[in-house]
């Protein structure tokens, strides 16, 4: 793990790039190092410098005092896609587009991003826990298809926030009963490319024996800023 | 307004119990006073004293500083219950043993409850909000049924926590697309008594521009302790 940035932010939170063998990534630490890490995993179409992203990950370090880690995921962001991203990102656009289902597209898309994903993800794990400004339990927020394979795998993550809208390949859907940590799972009541009731069965299915959904008013990118706040606070329960 | 007693707590609350003619209350409030108000509505078998809602009153007052008031609804804790009253909680634990369908009994009961409670809590309030300790917009939390008919006919209310879990007589159902306050509404996702559809139905039927739905494990008496937390924060969002 080389870092190849540094910057103090107001706050004191030290934000750094990293690269990890070909991996891009941004680690946040706050003041208060050693902190419990969230892995920040991003949608599908974000990348590791998202301002979305990135002011949440600021916000969690700042404020609640977490380490925060994103990467690009394989054909994300920096890293560079391959035919098959582009033949696969092209063809759900158009059926997205036409209004045709996408469950196929879907999976032969995502499950093999899912794949790669997750070790990845551990690898940064195993890279950023061996830092001196990390301790104690590691929690994961994002995507929910990389969220369900990582945290049923990668027995490190104690917590996790899922972000309900995103599509989840029907193998991954099938691991949701799987998993077992503490939590949090956020649905956009309003998203019109999205049903409700696919999201709501998944977390019905989820065997956490502590769950908690969190529905917003709001298209598919609307989640209310106080969530961020919300996760912060199901994470400081979980990982302190 | 009459208080009758008077107990300063070990976080500086002072708790005091007071009749309003015929109705008698509790109301806590915090050492910063004037704070903004809550009222809290508790369930249909519980009243003013019961440990679940003390303990949350005292939270809110102690952690939060708000004021919060709750009173006895006609027929419940310490007040007299008519032949009519006792008639119908017979009918209803009858019916509830044997699984028959509640909804005549629950409408006959419920129904005169809310139309005797609303303009109590009207008169509490009038009273209440008089008194030096309080200051600024007033929040409710409790019961859907009275929360609905009082959140739509009382303006001074600003913000609202429904506990999803009550019956919800359907006259008071077809009101809920007037209720237009911020609203974060409670359910509990195995009540055994109470169908999951139609509580997620009466979400969706609010007409509050911001609602926030939180679903969690466990039966009807079940709602975890952090969601007093969150109720608290979600009220000094809109209440300050």
């Amino acid at each position: 793990m080389r870092f190849t940035s540094e910057q103090r932010l107001d706050d004191g939170v030290v934000e750094r790039e990293f690269l990890l063998g070909e991996i891009p990534g941004v680690l946040w630490t706050p003041p208060s190092a050693p902190a419990p890490l969230i892995l920040s995993g991003h949608n599908g179409g974000l990348h590791k410098r998202e301002p979305r992203l990135v002011a949440r990950a600021r916000h969690h370090a700042g404020t609640y005092g977490f380490a925060v880690a994103a990467i690009d995921a394989p054909g994300h962001g920096d890293r560079p896609r391959s035919p098959a991203d582009e033949r696969h990102r092209a063809g759900l656009r158009r059926a997205l587009a036409a209004g045709e289902p996408v469950e196929d597209i879907v999976n032969a898309f995502l499950l093999p991003l899912v794949e790669r994903a997750v070790p990845e993800w551990q690898a940064t794990l195993d890279a950023v826990v061996s830092l001196p400004d990390i301790a104690g339990p590691v929690g994961y927020s994002g995507m929910t298809a990389v969220g369900i394979r990582l945290t049923v795998l990668e027995p490190r993550i104690a917590a996790a926030v899922f972000f309900g809208q995103g599509f989840v390949p029907g193998p991954l859907r099938a691991q949701a009963g799987d998993v077992a940590v503490p939590l949090l799972f956020l649905l956009q009541w309003d998203d019109a490319g999205m049903a409700r009731q696919p999201i709501l069965d998944l977390f019905d299915t989820f065997g956490s024996r502590e769950k908690t959904l969190h529905a917003n008013l709001g298209g598919h990118a609307g989640t209310p800023w106080f969530e961020v706040d919300d996760s912060a606070r199901f994470f400081t329960r979980h990982l302190r």
